[in-house]
C-alpha cells in the first residue's frame, strides 16, 4: 500500500489520492505539534452518479498548523449543485442535463478525488497557536463557501471561517449561504426596487423561491408566484401565502391572453426570477412590465428560454443571469459575511423559514437517495454529523 | 361635399379627413396672412397593404402662422417601418409579421388618415413672422423625426426643424436619422467599448449593419459580421470588408462547434447586434464573450430568440433591446441633432456610406413596389420630390 498525503480539508487541491485505497493511510508530518481527530468524509474519486461514485471513508488525523482551525462539522446540506458537481458539472442551485453544449465551452469539472459538499456549519474544536479570532466552541461557516463540507472534521486556515451567532437551528446555519443568499442578491443586484414594487417568479416552492417571497415582504415588495400544476396546488398556495406571497398561480391558470388582468390591485412586476425555463419562463416574461428585467438562475425544465423580438424592442425587456458562485468569486468575502449575519438574524426572528430535513450522517446513502429524488418529493436533506 | 380642415403637415393629429373625398377642399382660415403652395402627399385613410391603401393626393395651400416654417421637401425614404405603419403596426427599422401577440398588449396603431413617411430632408420655402432661426433656402430635417414626410410641402412650427449643412447628398440627409442613428446609439448605449474591442452582428448587409461596420471602425473597434447564405456571398463579403468589416461569415460557415476558432487574432466580441432572430441570433450569442451583451433591434426571420439557461448563468450574457423611436421620445431632441450633425459630417468625409436609390416622387408606385420587395432586391428607395 503506497503512502498518500493527508487529506487537508475542504479544498481538494492538496489532496493526492490513490483510488485503489479504500482506507488510506497517512504519512504524518514529522514534527506536528497538534493533530485533528480522525475524520469521516464523503469522497468521490471519479465523476458519475453520486450513488455510484460517492462513498464514506475514514481519514486519519491531520496536522493543525499555527494559523489553522480544526472544525467539527455540525451540519451540511445536500444541494442539487453538490450532486451536479459529483456528476461532473459545476452548476447553479438547480440541476440541468442540457448543459453539454455550454460545457464544451466552459469545462468546469472539478478535480477528483474530492470531498462532497459546499456549505455547512461546524463548531471550533481546536485552534493553532497563531489563531486569534476563534476559540473552541465557536460556531463557524466557511464563508465564502468552499468545497468539501461533507466530513466530520475540517482543518483549514482561520481566514476561511466566519463565526456566527449560535442561537439559530443548525440546519439553517448550514444552508444559509447558497439559497437564501441567492435570493437576497437577486433582489438587490439587478433593479432598484422601491417599496410597493412587485416581483414575479416561477419555481416559487423552491427554497430560493420561498426566500424571495419572505425577503420581498420584508422590503415592502409584493410577490407574484408561479407554481407548476400539481394535485396539491391549493395546499401549496396556502403555504406560500402564509410565507407572504401576494398571489400564487399555477402555470395552467396563466394560459390566458391577458395575465395582467389577474393582478388586481398589484402593480405590474418590474423584476422577474426564472429557475425553470421553457414555457414557465415565458409566463414570467408575460407578467413583466415595460422595461422590466428577468433574471435566470436555474433551468429545472431543461428547456431553453424563448423570447420574441418584440419583447426586446417594444417591451424593452432585459434578460440577465445570476450565479452565486461567480458573484462570490469577485472579492465579496466581507459583503458575504455581512449578509449571512443579516439572514441568520431573520431566521432568529422567525422572519425567514423553509423546510429542511435533518438526517444523521450515518444515513448518508438514504439522504442521498432522497436528494436524488429516488424516493419521491422530500424537503432538502441536511446531514447532521 | 362637406368641408374638411386643412392638412397641417407631418403630424396627422390636426388632420380631419373625409375618406369619401378624393380631392378634399379647404375651409381656409379667414385672416391668413401667408399661405403655402399647394402640396401633393401620399395619404392612407385606412390601414392595409400600402399598395392598396396609399394614394397620392393634392392638397390645397395651408396657412403659415407666425411660428411656422413652410418646407419644400427634397427627399424622403421608404423605410420598412413606414410600410409597417401603413399596415397598421408601429415597428422598428425592420418588418415583422410575428408581432400580433405583442400588439394585443401594445396596440400602437397610428390614427388614420395620415400622410406616410417618417424622416426626410427639405428646403425652407418661407417662414412666419416670428421665425428667427431659419431663412428660405436653408436645408432642414424634422428632428426628432415625425410622421408625414411623404409630401411636397410641409408647414410646421420652427422648433421641429433642424437646420443642416447643405453639402451632403440629399439622399443621405433624408436617411440619416433612422438607420445611422440606430447604429450609433446601439454602439454607445449598452456597453462601455474600448478601442480594440470587437462587436458581432447579424443582418450585416442592412443599412444599420453597414453603418455599424463603419462607425465601429471609426471608433477603433473590430467587427465580426454574419450574413445569410446567398449565391453572391463572396461579393457581399468583399463589399463589407471594403466598408471596414474585419470578418464576414455566412450562417452556414458558423454551423460548427467552436465558432471562436474562426476569430484568429480578433478578440471575443463583448457586444452583439441582432436584427434577425431565430438561429441567426443564436450565432451572435455563440460568438459573445463571457458577460457579453446582445441587443435586438429587429426580427427579419420572424422567429423568436432561443437562449439556453447556461448562457445566462454560466456565460452571464445580458439580452437587451433597442427601439430608436422610444429612445427619441425621451427628451433627446438636442442630443439627436448633435448626432445627426456628426453623422452627416462623416458622410461629407466619405467615412459613412451606404447604397440608396433616388426615385422621382412621380414614380412613387414603382418605388413602393420595390420597397415592398415585389421586384426582387433593391437598395433603399428614396423619394425625390
Amino acid at each position: 500500500m503506497g503512502s498518500v498525503r493527508v487529506l487537508r480539508a475542504i479544498n481538494g487541491s492538496s489532496l493526492v489520492w490513490n483510488p485503489k485505497l479504500r482506507n488510506p493511510t497517512v504519512c504524518a508530518r514529522a514534527f506536528s505539534s497538534k493533530m485533528s481527530p480522525p475524520s469521516k468524509a464523503v469522497v468521490y474519486d471519479q465523476h458519475g452518479s453520486p450513488d455510484q461514485v460517492a462513498r464514506v471513508l475514514d481519514f486519519p488525523p491531520v496536522e493543525i498548523r499555527d494559523k489553522d482551525v480544526c472544525v467539527k462539522m455540525l451540519a451540511a446540506p445536500i444541494n442539487p449543485s453538490d450532486i451536479n458537481r459529483i456528476e461532473g458539472w459545476n452548476v447553479s442551485p438547480f440541476r440541468f442535463a442540457d448543459f453539454v453544449s455550454t460545457l464544451c465551452v466552459y469545462p468546469v469539472r472539478h478535480p477528483v478525488p474530492a470531498v462532497g459538499g459546499y456549505e455547512g456549519v461546524g463548531e471550533v474544536q481546536s485552534v493553532g497557536s497563531a489563531v486569534t479570532g476563534l476559540t473552541p466552541g465557536d460556531w463557524v461557516i466557511p464563508s465564502p463557501p468552499s468545497f468539501g463540507t461533507w466530513q466530520t472534521y475540517i482543518v483549514k486556515e482561520e481566514n476561511v471561517w466566519h463565526k456566527i451567532n449560535k442561537n439559530v437551528p443548525i440546519e439553517y446555519a448550514a444552508t444559509v449561504t447558497v439559497n437564501p443568499l441567492t435570493a437576497l442578491r437577486m433582489l438587490e443586484d439587478f433593479v432598484d426596487l422601491n417599496s410597493g414594487d412587485a416581483v414575479v417568479q416561477n419555481g416559487a416552492t423552491s427554497i430560493v423561491g420561498q426566500c424571495i417571497i419572505q425577503l420581498a415582504q420584508i422590503r415592502g415588495l409584493r410577490s407574484i408566484n408561479i407554481i407548476r400544476d400539481r394535485t396539491d396546488a391549493e395546499d401549496v398556495r396556502e403555504k406560500l401565502k402564509k410565507l407572504g406571497a401576494d398571489e400564487v398561480f399555477t402555470e395552467s391558470q396563466l394560459e390566458i391572453k391577458n395575465v395582467k388582468g389577474l393582478l388586481g390591485a398589484l402593480p405590474e412586476p418590474v423584476l422577474g426570477f426564472n429557475c425553470v425555463g421553457g414555457n414557465s419562463a415565458s409566463l414570467v416574461l408575460k407578467f413583466l412590465r415595460q422595461s422590466g428585467t428577468m433574471v435566470t438562475y436555474g433551468g429545472m425544465s431543461k428547456k431553453p428560454i424563448a423570447v420574441s423580438t418584440s419583447s426586446f424592442i417594444f417591451k424593452d425587456l432585459a434578460l440577465r443571469g445570476f450565479w452565486l458562485q461567480k458573484w462570490m468569486s469577485s472579492d465579496k468575502a466581507k459583503e458575504c459575511q455581512i449578509m449571512i449575519d443579516y439572514l441568520l438574524g431573520l431566521v432568529r426572528e422567525e422572519k425567514l423559514k423553509y423546510e429542511l430535513e435533518l438526517v444523521s450522517f450515518e444515513n448518508f446513502p438514504v439522504a442521498l437517495d432522497k436528494a436524488l429524488g429516488k424516493q419521491g418529493s422530500h424537503p432538502k436533506q441536511v446531514l447532521k454529523f
